[in-house]
């Protein structure tokens, strides 16, 4: 049974299944001296540029953790969204292992702009206040918005404008592609971004993230930091053999543009429900909706999903590379039921 | 092509590849809320104790430091044998994230001993000294060897009788397991020792490892510690689904014993070859021996292995679940024919 | 020259100089073990109970830093106001050094009130979230008002019904103490606040700080965490003697009386000025005031202080032990001078 | 009564004493940016050349970790001897705070030699151990021996080609340069040294220890590693009075040259009793001796001092700036009395 609580419920992609089978022969050297790690980085470059550095690690907090880490000293801080992942999701992650403050925003709709990133301008060069030293957004964000090409780039210019960078988490990046009908690299390197958290397991891999450096010189640490990191996979190639194949055929499109359309589709159906009030812009594969309090309980039962805002009673729901038709129109109907016996 | 570098350059075990198909099914709740996980903890309680707690984590470090992590103030010592893994391969992870000193005892054979370990409990009390807490051995050890039973007994009783814990580093132990006949709580949970990280990727598994605490009290908060320590896997029911297959029908014993026997059968060979001297007691799945400097380029470009102690010119040998009969033979044979060409 | 820019830059008090020199004659085993530390350290439990367990550190930071992490694990999160010294003026050191995540609540004028900590505990329990620890107000607040002695019961009691501590960042706690004309220990350690950073040095001391646990529970690995946290101090015998001096003929309430008393001679002179516009109430020893930004350079090249928010221009003014009536009238002279000449 | 303990338990200086007093006049702006500050950082500059850059900090393990955190990453590694004050005696502060390893090498004398840091830079480049990036040493070493200048430079030419810093821990620098009869100079920043750890509170200071770095390019993040390193002292003119006064007439040097002497008065009547052995060199302030286990206590009882190693019967007497010719004397006459009651 399929629900709508997150992507990362979801199970693997028949593709990466068999990319996985595929890998399994013979003996590989461990820890990405192997020949599936040295095609799957070679494809990374093909996409992110030549000055581009990529490497796996094990799961997002890594991504983030260790690749924020890498550009920082830990009297550094980053700022980011109150929303922000690496601020709610990550148990105090980022402080504990980069040792950094997180400047925090809040910001309605998860998007950062840079008239909220220039008041902590201010503490730049005293002693007394952790040196903002980069800005982190989330694409999309973690309420399912997506920023345009345009918003990256002018934050990437203000970052740099202010000695700063700018780091995206991409852990969902395919789903925002997918809606910009554009490249991974068009919304990332070919901004002037500086790195990225890349997301596979969201949109069908079993395990294993991506941190991309679109600047080989800050990269140059990042092996030592990602092994002190705990973030070394020992049998590499599977989690290689899986990237190979998302960026093949444009697997990761195609997932992600499937889960957007879902979304999409009970967007749609949604809207005409009029017990229910959609909260955020519905750009990408999550809608956020204001749902009447009784039905909650009831309708987790059967599908389970996470309330957002127990006060508000506003509900979050995601789907996912595997979300069929039926599946959507199923869940409404299962609304609509619960709606109806109030 | 099969080597003798490292048990971690094998693939994946069929049977763990068909319960990784066999979990990709529908959607399951992230982060272990799922019944394969469910599962998976049931079967570690069973065989470790109603008392143990069991967590996955994603790899042998993450695995390492995060227990010790949970058992220790910044302000503890672990003490451990010099070549123990945690002290010469994990890049200093301990010392980043559990803030601990290592207090080291060079041991010729791996082995800590306890009148290694009673000089350092002078520093207990005294607020200039890192307080030791930790007393951390590998079963097996780093160069093949393995503890008894009582010797893992004895280790644990005088850690206790000195207010500190007994931590093992399982990567292997199955492989001990194998070699002393016994169940795997036989020369853990069922000896004093206090905590182990239960290693399966170097026998067979794809990724994954196991925290296991044999007294719940122990483990109360490592929930958090796990997901501030970016080793909470999201889609974990792909870690558990391995760890079920590899507890069913003894396949990890199978695997370890198979490996044990194929070292067993490489030495046996070796022993025979005069220029080359064994140089550690060969108890599990790997050799150390020291062999003309001569051979070494060569034979490496055709079975990649490690050099050991490059001015002793000693080499490590390790055999895997995959090991056949035939690449013994082929390996001992290219030997032969190497130092009969010198 | 004594200006208004911080108690900070405020000399040493004679009697203090005097303790200072009559500590210093023969050898004392350093490190605390000697008999003036024994000393302080009985006065400090004949104030604040016999369960107290008191620590010299050597600054401020030190203090609230140390403090913290002795009774959290860094998955904790620390709930503070935004504006709170630890939050703002210490380069991310909590972060760093604690590992925990500082969640702060914006507040007007200072003080943590119950509802804005309660929507906070939602995280409790929940392993993606830093589990909510400790309380931390700052009395009086960097905002100089004060906080009742019923205001902190409330906030304790709180704290301790969410399995929560309350810490008091009392960096001028003899500020407070003297505005409620009351001894330390009855906004202390006679509400159910569970620890304090003890500050002297805005209030005549040298240099020093203590840290006092109410419950001697909370204190038992501190003398590690003190060393290791780079704050033990080896003639400790000086800083000792200073506080016993402080604590002697209530050389603390004295001073720290006398600075109220110059701020409200100060505050009253300046209500006078129709330019200007106190922002805070003032109820220590600091006044926060939005005065026209056309006499701030000239004003501070006489007499050095802080622009608070320049966008307001708005400014902040303390006063000290050493302040006279005669420093007050002729800053506020030179300030109608100022404005007179605009 | 003055003992043998340690220097550390010596008062302060009547010279450093009216420096304080000198400096409590008035209001000075704090944490640096003082008058005293300004001059003591010229001082330096003087001293240690215009590319050097001062800062003072609160204590000898602050100036240990806080500069050796400067110029590493977490992945790196210090090596040092065994003996050394930060691995044996700062309750792992440096593996917490700059997150490093430290690789130790046993030292019959305290030094280290090249021959034994060699072995270290196997790892380099190996993204599983920590890369080898500051030598460390003590002069004088904790056993009381002193590197010649020649020695230091060649310890400082190897580290730098390869790739590695020279730290000096120089708590008692003073004492060594006695012993050469050099200025502080020609023993760290005229060799090619790196940074230093300046000590003055073993030598008549009452607080405050300086970092000291040769190179600026070394020092340009320090200010916020201080404060995060919670080492900034609000009222700094203090420490800055004790220095200048310390540099200034010499009188760090006769302080130290006076403590040289005396243990060298010691060294001389002690090797006149035939039961003691004294172990070490005798070349700055501290004697090692093997006495007779009976006397230890009871000496003890009378002047305290620290038994270095138990088993050996091992014991260190050091002397200070205020050790008399008749302290000398009157201690080793109550030894020998003791010696005789036996």
């Amino acid at each position: 049974m399929r629900g709508f609580a997150s992507d990362n419920n979801a199970g693997v992609h028949p593709k990466i299944m068999a990319a996985l089978a595929a890998a399994n022969h013979g003996h590989s050297i461990a820890y990405g001296d192997d020949e599936l790690s040295d095609e799957a980085s070679k494809k990374f470059k093909t996409i992110f540029g030549a000055d581009s550095e990529s490497f796996f690690v094990l799961n997002g907090t890594g991504a983030n953790v260790l690749s924020l880490s890498a550009v920082t000293y830990p009297y550094n801080a980053v700022i980011c969204p109150e929303s922000a992942h690496i601020n709610t999701d990550e148990c105090g992650a980022p402080e504990r292992f980069a040792g950094c403050k997180l400047l925090t925003v809040p910001c309605d709709d998860g998007k950062l702009h840079i008239e909220s990133i220039r008041p902590f301008l201010y503490a730049s060069g005293f002693q007394h206040h952790s040196q903002p030293r980069v800005v982190s957004i989330s694409q999309p964000t973690e309420f399912g918005t997506v920023y345009t090409r345009d918003e990256i780039c002018a934050i990437a210019d203000f970052a740099h404008a202010n000695n700063m960078l700018l780091h995206i988490d991409g852990a969902r990046i395919a789903n925002a592609a997918a809606t910009l009908s554009c490249g991974l690299e068009d919304i990332t390197s070919a901004t002037s971004a500086d790195f990225m958290s890349f997301g596979g397991t969201k949109n069908g891999l079993m395990y294993g993230e991506a941190v991309v450096f679109f600047k080989k010189s800050l990269a140059k640490n990042f092996k030592y930091i990602r092994k002190q990191g705990m973030q070394l996979a020992s049998k590499m190639r599977y989690i290689s053999a899986q990237f190979i194949a998302y960026l093949e055929d444009d697997l990761w499109y195609k997932n992600a543009l499937h889960a957007n359309t879902m979304t999409a589709l009970l967007s749609k159906e949604i809207r005409e429900i009029k017990e229910i009030r959609i909260t955020q812009k519905v750009e990408a594969n999550a809608i956020f909706a204001i749902i009447p309090k009784e039905i909650i309980k009831v309708l987790q039962s059967k599908y389970f999903f996470y309330v957002w805002n127990e006060e508000l009673s506003e509900v979050r729901w995601m789907t996912s590379w595997d979300t069929s038709e039926d599946d959507v129109f199923d869940f409404v109907n299962e609304i609509k039921q619960n709606l109806y016996n109030l």
